[in-house]
C-alpha cells in the first residue's frame, strides 16, 4: 500500500471512495451544504458556505455547525486508516472557540494524532475565510473508536 | 426577583422573553426544527424531531446536531442568569456520546452548575425518546462567558 | 453476585480487595497521603489532607493533585465493574475548576455513568472540606477503557 | 518590549523572573522534583524525573502527575503574557493519554494558542524520554483566565 505524505498507510486501497460514499449518506452534510475537499490517509477537510440558516443569534456560524463539520472531518480522518469491515464511532470531543465565526466560507480540517488499534485520537481546526484570509476560529480534540464486525452503531 | 425552584435568581425579570427572542434569531435552530420547551432560571430544554436530513451515515442523529441543541440549551441556561446588557459566549465544551442517537425525537437539557460573574460552568444531557422512553445518549460539560457592553461577538 | 445500592453488579466478588491492592501499588497515592474511603460497585471515594507540599503558588491545593485523586477515583469506579483479567486505562479526562481548593481536607468521588464493554464513561467531583463544610471545587468527566489480557499498559 | 521568536510580546519585562518566583512557591512542584527548563513569552517547559513515588499501579508515571506539570507549564505560558497586576487561573483542561508514560524523565510543554484579554487558550504536550528518545504520551488543551486586581484566588 502506497505511503502518503501524511506518513499514514491506509489498510484499504479504496479508503477515499469509502469515505465519499459514507459522506454522501450523511443527511445533515447535504442539509448544510458541506463538501469534502481533501481526503488523504489520516487527514480530511470539509468546507461549508456561510448561510443565514446556519447561524446563531448574532448572525455568525453556530458553534454546533462548526462542530458538526470538524467532528465529521476527524471521524473520516480516523476512518481512512481503518480496516475494511470497520466503522467509526465518536467517543467524545472537546472544542474550544477562539474567535467569532465570521466568514464567507469555512474549512474544517481533521487529522489523526495517534492511530491506536481501538482508539484513534484526532485533532482538528475550523478556519473562517473572509476575503480569502483564513482565521482560526475553533479547535477540536476528538477520541474516535474502531468498531469491527458490527454495523449501524456509529454515534457521530 | 422571584426565586425559582432551581434555586437561581435571575437578574432581569424578562429573562424568558429575552431567551425566546434570541432563540428565534438563530437561523440554525429553525433549520433543524428545534423548539424551546422549558425556560427557567439556570435551566433550558430544547427538543428536535428525528429527521432524515439531520443524520450521520448510519441514519442516526448526527453528533454535531445533538451538540448544536445541547450547546444552545446550556448557553441560554447561562444567559438566563445574566444582567440586562450582557451577551453569552461559548468558550468551550466537551461532549461524550454514550449510545447511538436512535429516537423519534430528542430533548436536550442545559443547566448552570456554577454561576460565576464572568465564567458560568454548565452541564447538560441529550435524551433520545423512542416509544415514549427517554434514553441518555450524550452529556456535555460547557464553559460559558458573560460579555458585557459589547454586542455581536458571541461564538455559539 | 449481590446487587449494590448503586445498581451496578460487579463481575468479580473480590472487586474491593483488587482495588485496595492496586491502590497500595500507586506510589503517588502514598506520596500525597491519599486514602480510599469508599469502594462500592461503580463508585469510589478517596480523601487527601491539605498539606503545604501539595500546593500551587497561592497556597491552595494544586489542580493537578485534585486531578490525580479524582482520576484515580474514576479509574477504580470503572475497574470495580471489570472482569478478572482486565486492567483499566485512562483514555482522557476533562476537568473544570469551580472554586479555589481551600480546605482542611479534600474528598474526590468517581462514579460510572455508562459502563460499556470497552469504554466506560465516568464522572466525578472534588469537594474541599473546611470546618466540616464540603464545597464543590472541581468536576471531572473521564473516559476509561477496559484492557483485557494485557498487563502493565495502564496510563493512569 | 523585545519580540521573541514565539511571536508573542510580553507586557512586563521581568516575566521570566515572575514565573520563576511563582514556580518556587508551588509546594507540589518541589515535592515531585519539577524544574523549569524553558521560559519564553507564550511557552514554558518543565521537566520531572521518573521516580517510583510518582507512579500509578503499573509503575508508570501517574496521569495526574503528568497533568500537574503540563497544567503548570500552560498556566505559566499564559502568565508570561499577562500584565503586572494579574494572576492566572485554570478554568478547565482536557487531557488525552496516548501511550504509557514509561521513561527516565519527562518534559511537559505548554504554549499559548490564543491570547485573549480575559481568556487564554493553551495547548501542551508531555513527552516521555527513554534512552534520549522523546515519545509523545499526553496532550492537553487548557483554558486559562486572567484575574486582575485580586490576589490569592488561583485554582491551578
Amino acid at each position: 500500500m502506497e505511503e502518503f505524505k501524511s506518513g499514514f498507510v491506509p489498510k484499504v486501497a479504496d479508503f477515499e471512495q469509502r469515505i465519499r460514499t459514507s459522506f454522501s449518506n450523511q443527511g445533515v452534510m447535504k442539509l448544510i451544504g458541506a463538501e469534502l475537499v481533501k481526503v488523504v490517509p489520516g487527514e480530511v477537510e470539509i468546507k461549508i458556505p456561510f448561510r443565514s440558516d446556519l447561524t446563531q443569534q448574532h448572525g455568525f456560524l453556530h458553534a454546533g455547525i462548526m462542530t458538526s463539520v470538524v467532528d465529521t472531518a476527524c471521524g473520516y480522518a480516523a476512518f481512512s486508516l481503518m480496516p475494511a469491515d470497520a466503522e467509526v464511532l465518536t467517543v467524545e470531543y472537546k472544542v474550544n472557540f477562539l474567535a467569532p465565526a465570521k466568514g464567507e466560507r469555512f474549512v474544517a480540517r481533521g487529522r489523526v494524532l495517534k492511530p491506536g488499534r481501538v482508539i484513534i485520537v484526532c485533532t482538528g481546526e475550523v478556519f473562517a475565510i473572509f476575503e480569502e484570509e483564513p482565521k482560526l476560529v475553533a479547535t477540536i480534540n476528538a477520541t474516535m473508536m474502531t468498531i469491527e464486525g458490527r454495523s449501524g452503531i456509529t454515534a457521530g
